[in-house]
């Protein structure tokens, strides 16, 4: 039975490669598809860009020393900060103010809450203090309580109705146009590609394929655990803040190993949250390994920040390192021809 | 840019049709591939199989009420006695087991220690006495403390050199060789296999790459905390006992959303432990969906027990909803034609 199957398989990648053959020759020539456009027309011609092409190639080169099979060519991007902007506010907590104003008329009794003050005010240091007991009892309000249907019905939701203050689209619209480029491009060279995020893992899947191709069982981020029941005769998932494992710093690379099991050959994050991540992946790894980091400096098309910032992504242990490491630094306003895709 | 991917992605598909109609035309029939061969031989042509493939057909015929997307095929697979035997105990704790035995030497205070004393004279009540303080002790000196490398040498190693005391082959050797056929013919149709087991995660992404043709990003199973570091300037995550997960019982569905973050239409067990996962799977789906139980009847090839178990397997209401529900039923004894796969 199974030799008959790899049989089967055999003859099958056999004619999938006469097939791309064929392909190139109804295309006028025998060199593969993707030498003839540029797979990342959104990048300039400059270092970032040859150091991703050159990495690509080279695990890809059959026959090389530096060849990666593909079961192993996973590839971990960072969220916030690496594929959509992380101000003036981390989105996912424009998404926790929209859900507290939404909630608030059937909730009279939040007026007198202190969290509910301080984030109306915008005051995080009072959220923060007393190990963030005012932000958790947002976090609690927002995330947990609910199935995960209702959650993700109210995160659907969001992204319809609610807007970006500077740039007037959806959140869901403000990403990364050569980021978008680079999953596709990596993607079409055997690649997984993964969200590792300090952001919420059910909060991250609801919109993660449409926006990125990036199926929900390739995100992994900040979760809690959840409860099953049987509720009127149907099975329930209820979101709760019990055990919750933050995706975050040395985290990451928890998340990593817990949900994928293989060690990546490629990381791309922002800040100093994704060093434990890009250094899993990059020191003392079998394999021919690729680090990179986004360098918010354009603050005409996006921001600009880094050990200073007003929102998360702060920027200085994992900059430094990547000098040391040779990790590819992208200079956001030097390294890219756009920002954001063309609004539809 | 994206365009161009999916138009390239569109002559790809085409051409693959194509293909597989030059396959057809080589193998000299214009049907598809599967339908001139068995793809289930080891199994009887009794009401299981014809159930397996009535619903397979089903969710895969295009453009039926019935046809289910490739990404939402999802199937998940309980391991100990369902695509491996759980007796004389579950396989895993005869690694523990053999662990115990290496150590030992090297260990002398442990011939003073209750739960190693109990673990060598097969004492279970013992063992699980006092909230199972004795056998999480033995799970604590065979699993955790260690890195994942080290981890995954040793059961490397058990594999290689321990042999099941009944089949005399190493454990790996003892699988199920209809749900071998059943594991290939669903990824044949699209499905996504995940094993969703109570046993070890870290244990299991060992050999089921190998075993199964599941890659360790699909398996989902029991797990603690993993703790990162650099040491000596290498990256390591040591395994600890943090916050277990148990993915048994209700936590089954917990660890499918948690993994998955989709709903399966197919589940397959073999004991009340199955139960929640296989509730999940079939009970208010939008999609058509299946379930199956392995019943344990064949005491002369394999073992026979439900209710009575002298190891884990306990199989009553899981068995009883199965009836109530329609859920598949395998009679191993009627149903299997072979139950493991020839020797090498």
């Amino acid at each position: 039975m199974s030799a008959q199957f790899t049989a089967i398989a055999a003859i099958a990648v056999r004619l999938a490669r006469l097939s791309m053959i064929a392909a190139c020759l109804a295309a006028g020539t025998l060199l593969p598809a993707a030498a003839q456009t540029d797979p990342l027309p959104s990048w300039n011609d400059t270092a970032p860009k040859k150091a991703i092409l050159s990495f690509v190639e080279k695990v890809t080169k059959e026959g090389s020393a530096d060849f990666v099979p593909v079961s192993e060519r996973i590839a971990v991007f960072d969220n916030d900060g690496t594929l959509w902007p992380e101000n003036p506010v981390p989105f996912q907590l424009a998404f926790a103010s929209y859900e507290i104003t939404r909630l608030l008329p059937d909730h009279p009794e939040w007026n007198d809450d202190p969290a509910i003050q301080a984030f109306k005010k915008g005051d995080l240091a009072a959220l923060l203090a007393d190990h963030a007991r005012g932000l958790l009892r947002i976090v609690a309000l927002t995330h947990a309580g609910m199935t995960t249907e209702e959650f993700d019905q109210r995160v659907k939701d969001w992204v319809a109705k609610d807007r970006h203050p500077r740039f007037e689209r959806p959140y869901t619209a403000c990403i990364y146009q050569p980021m978008l480029e680079l999953l596709a491009y990596l993607r079409a060279n055997g690649f997984q590609t993964w969200i590792v995020s300090g952001g919420g893992k059910d909060f991250m899947r609801v919109w993660s394929e449409d926006v990125y191709g990036i199926p929900p069982e390739q995100v992994v981020g900040s979760h809690g655990q959840l409860k099953f029941a049987m509720k009127d005769g149907k099975p329930t998932l209820t979101k709760t803040l019990d055990t919750v494992f933050v995706d975050d710093k040395e985290g990451k690379p928890v998340g990593i190993q817990q949900s994928i099991g293989r060690r990546p050959i490629a990381a791309f994050g922002n800040s100093d949250g994704d060093q434990a991540m890009i250094e899993y992946t990059t020191i003392d790894n079998p394999h021919p390994s690729f680090g990179l980091i986004v360098h918010h400096t354009d603050s005409e098309r996006e921001y600009a920040y880094d050990a200073e910032t007003k929102s998360s992504g702060k920027l200085v242990t994992a900059l430094a390192e990547a000098k040391e490491r040779g990790w590819t630094v992208v200079d956001m306003k030097a390294d890219w021809k756009s920002v954001f895709p063309p609004q539809k």
